[in-house]
């Protein structure tokens, strides 16, 4: 099979990429550098030994005895996904190649339009990329649990059966985002909708919770893990919790701590994702799986970090406006039906994390965990 | 009350900004000429003497006694909007400023992503500018009734009170466009109500039908028309058939016939606007008008045409990819609420608008009229 990757360098296109490229599909990975320019440009950087990215597709293809291509493209630019859809002839395009920080696009006008920009342009290019080339081509795009926000009833997958003064609809489930970002992926999500009901595309949009850990088969094998971000633009709470820990700093706490969060461990991310290839969505179909295998309140997760470690609470005043005491009941059946059986976040998985922090403390920058974008 | 009105010199905005300069509000109106570049590279002209603007306003202030400025400006551009809001301070602004054709925006990728930049940038940069020079301004934004395209449902106005599985949430109405420029609407709406939830700005947003007439009470005070379109890109239906009836061409009915529009008078649209700038929104809430007084099959509109004046019809092969058979029952009792009387698709209207384009059948260029853009 032919896969094209997009975002092939950030922190999921690279755990993806090596473990299609390990099953012997043609795996081309395409990316535009954004990631560390605006890592750059926001003055934070990852926790790992920042490596050439040729140098890194080199060594995979040695040590995987695979053939993954690198492309370094702007989908953005006229042309340019349609002359690699020519070329290389995908059967599947997964899309992570968005700008994924919600405050990042909240921090600057500039930023927010820029994000708006690039995302919705981005899957623009690629709708009539895919249309104009080849509409059999099942395109996989990552979303983002955040666009529905925290709606009062059960959040279903994508669609929701609607039932109003004595008629029914299937309608698309309605969204409510609390940053600028979540904002971009509701218009990626309505976009690819549109293109489905218009164009007769193949989609399955990927709503998926926030992701953890760092090993898979494939970093095992290489060495060669993804970016780990724990700063306050671009980083992840649990990665934040995890540095604060091993650093013996408090786990800082955006307000009370209610917020209820879905989230899923980077293997079943890679599970879902070879599920949603190997099972196509339907021509015209734009299917929406909720990727995610449990939902957890910040508290919670805080409680579960301080099993693993000692550590000590700070709830800071916080940032964001969002609802820290809110319904949470989405579905995800789509995925379990189709056979994921999940890893949880056990103590196992987050003495892992710990350990991989630990060994790479001495690059911790603690300057740029305390939140600087307010909204 | 001063007053911006953006997209000022457009069918819509130039009726407007003349009824509200003669009520001696301070107005100032804003135009990129856009529409003007497009019809160029469209090889389209409409049905009137194109004037240049500064002279039409000129005019317009001599004959009306007003003091309208004109500034030709692209929201578009980082900080303009921010600049005119800083030195006039208005208390409402009417954004009209936006790429109105569905055909236009699927003419080709380049259009189509043109309609969305600068529909989304016009829409971010007027919600940053407010939000940054003065939250207190109440923000009224042409939306259409095609965002939310032919549901099984009622079609209420903006919000959906929905009860699922034992639990309720007003919810945002779910929306299904049927071309890349109702797209660009839906994300407008959904921009403008992220703006509402978590920045607390004031949004009056008009889903608003097919606007037909020329005659208002200013017009007919200063014999400048707004904007007559009847091509296949740009104009209407009933514009097309008006057009098609005055030359003897038989009405092109764009498949069956059976797809039901809504529709409004030019003078309800401005009563309906006078409403809104009387009621403004609250701080926080996104409010949604359906700006429409009745709905039509195109059947029923050639037959109405068809009882001014003698025609026939003739059935087209439909360009759009559509329904011409579907449940259609939009609400619109905010407008009645406030006290909207409207005017029908009289004979009266209908002459008037037959014989306005009678006069100028010499400059009918029927080339223009047949589809030229499939989906």
């Amino acid at each position: 099979m032919n896969i094209v990757i997009l975002g092939a360098s950030g922190y999921l296109g690279w755990v993806n990429l090596m473990h299609f490229a390990k099953q012997e599909h043609n795996v081309i990975g395409v990316d535009s550098r954004l990631k560390q320019v605006m890592m750059v440009k926001e003055n934070v950087t990852a926790l790992e030994i920042e490596q050439d990215i040729f140098d890194r597709f080199q060594t995979v293809n040695r040590l995987l005895d695979s053939n993954i291509e690198f492309l370094e493209n702007d989908i953005c630019g006229d042309g340019i996904l349609k002359a690699i859809l020519e070329k290389h002839e995908p059967d599947v395009i997964i899309n992570f190649s968005e700008q994924p920080s919600a405050p990042f696009s909240m921090s600057s006008e500039s930023n927010a339009l820029g994000t708006i920009s690039n995302n919705v342009m981005g899957t623009l290019r690629l709708i009539y990329a895919v249309k104009e080339i080849n509409p059999d081509i099942h395109i996989i795009k990552l979303g983002t649990m955040g666009e529905y926000g925290a709606p009062n009833i059960d959040i279903e997958e994508g669609w929701l059966d609607v039932n109003h003064n004595g008629r029914t609809d299937r309608m698309l489930f309605p969204k409510s985002p609390h940053s600028i970002y979540h904002l971009s992926k509701v218009h990626d999500s309505d976009a690819l909708a549109f293109a489905c009901r218009v164009w007769g595309l193949k989609v399955t949009d990927l709503n998926q919770g926030f992701v953890y850990g760092m090993h898979t088969p494939e970093t095992d094998i290489t060495g060669l893990y993804p970016r780990f971000c724990y700063d306050s633009i671009f980083g992840t709470v649990l990665n934040r919790f995890i540095v604060q820990a091993v650093c013996g700093h408090p786990l800082t706490i955006y307000g009370t701590g209610g917020q209820t969060r879905p989230m899923i461990n980077i293997n079943d991310t890679i599970k879902c994702i070879q599920l949603a290839v190997d099972n196509p969505a339907s021509q015209g179909e734009f299917r929406v799986f909720n990727q995610y295998t449990e939902t957890m309140s910040i508290n919670t997760m805080a409680e579960i970090v301080g099993m693993a470690t000692p550590v000590t609470i700070q709830n800071l005043v916080n940032p964001r406006i969002e609802s820290e005491d809110h319904y949470y009941n989405p579905k995800n059946s789509a995925i379990s039906q189709l056979g994921l059986k999940p890893d949880l976040l056990t103590h196992y998985q987050l003495n892992r994390m710990l350990d991989w922090v630990e060994e790479r403390k001495q690059f911790i920058n603690e300057d740029l965990i305390m939140p600087s974008v307010r909204w």
